[in-house]
């Protein structure tokens, strides 16, 4: 059994995604951030970081793990799927996570930022983090010219990238220049697997006020 | 044989740290990254991110590898160093490697860019990324406190976090708050293999003005 402490965020969706299409039997504790649990002394015991998501899993000495790459490689090594075990095709899903991790993952989130918490409207910062996302879905759009999934089969570096890039409105970013993009994104939104896990741990504040303010208090 | 792709910047000495850890041979082949190499078709065909390091091992097919994280994981799978092979040993370096990947390198990589090279002053985002490197300086030092290195052993999840760390002065931030961080950057500079790899490809720009102006260039 896994323990799974997350909230509606692309980073929390990328765990429950991938619990859900492994078919991990987890538990799910949802953490409310803006009233900073995330930073207890109990969960930091779990996540040094101070961040979501994090699991624990009780069947391995209640071994914790947190940072969402982290998280994504130890499922799939502890259920064998969606990381191949040869040296070649492992690296290429592991490559493409990384991708996720240092680039699209951090330039969204700072997109984000910018775009709808920050407290002053600092035009050049908007530009430069929307530029820096239209600059990586196109790397995305040129690498799926001629591949269905980003490594080989569908894998966890397609699950961590779409986590991140299906909610490219949130950052204020068009994707009508990327149809390879755009083609990718629509075949993974269809997975059953996907749609529970992007429900988990529930459905996203629909009152985007009361959700920017909240955003704006986790803001350093 | 490993052919390495690189300028003198933070991801390009974790490859070449690396590479001088693992006593793995390498030639390296240095980009001018204001000159725009690393957008050049042949090295796109290499890295289709279109940024540095990348590595081609000879010795498997000139198997491509890009992204620092996952050069990292290749080199240490390749040479057997560095990284446990027990799934909790290794699981414990990879979220470390992740925390750099995703926090450390991103945040400060941002810092660099308003605090040095962004054509404008904007004091909110210089204060923004250089607090939000202090945090993250906090939970390096906070899991220093009682142990010699972040994960077990040293490990690629040391040099990725020092490649970048010990650049803190370029970012604007002061370390004086952190000593077990201190304790822990001062050791492994003292390594003659991280000694040459930052040394590779060739010592960073002395004349910091022109040094900023090339890094101008490179901002979206």
């Amino acid at each position: 059994m896994i323990e799974l402490y997350t909230a509606s965020t692309p980073n929390g969706w990328k765990a429950s995604v991938a619990l859900e299409e492994m078919a991990i039997p987890y538990e799910v504790h949802a953490l409310n951030l803006a009233e900073g649990e995330q930073k207890q002394p109990d969960y930091l015991s779990i996540c040094p970081n101070g961040r979501i998501p994090a699991i624990v899993d009780t069947d391995n000495d209640r071994f914790a793990v947190f940072e969402t790459g982290a998280i994504m490689i130890y499922l799939a090594e502890k259920s064998g799927q969606f990381l191949p075990t040869d040296s070649k095709g492992r690296s290429q899903v592991i490559q493409w996570l990384m991708f996720q991790m240092g680039g699209i993952g951090p330039m969204m989130g700072q997109a984000n930022v910018f775009y709808r918490y920050f407290p002053e409207t600092i035009q050049p910062a908007i530009d430069r983090y929307q530029n820096e996302v239209k600059r990586l879905f196109g790397v995305l759009d040129t690498h799926l010219q001629d591949r269905e999934f980003l490594a080989g089969n569908y894998s966890i570096a397609d699950m961590a990238n779409w986590c991140w890039a299906h909610t490219y409105k949130w950052s204020g970013v068009a994707i009508d220049d990327f149809p390879h993009l755009t083609r990718w994104l629509d075949a993974i939104a269809a997975r059953p697997a996907v749609e529970r896990g992007i429900a988990v741990p529930g459905r996203i504040e629909v009152d985007k006020k009361e959700f920017v303010e909240g955003a704006r208090k986790l803001l350093v």
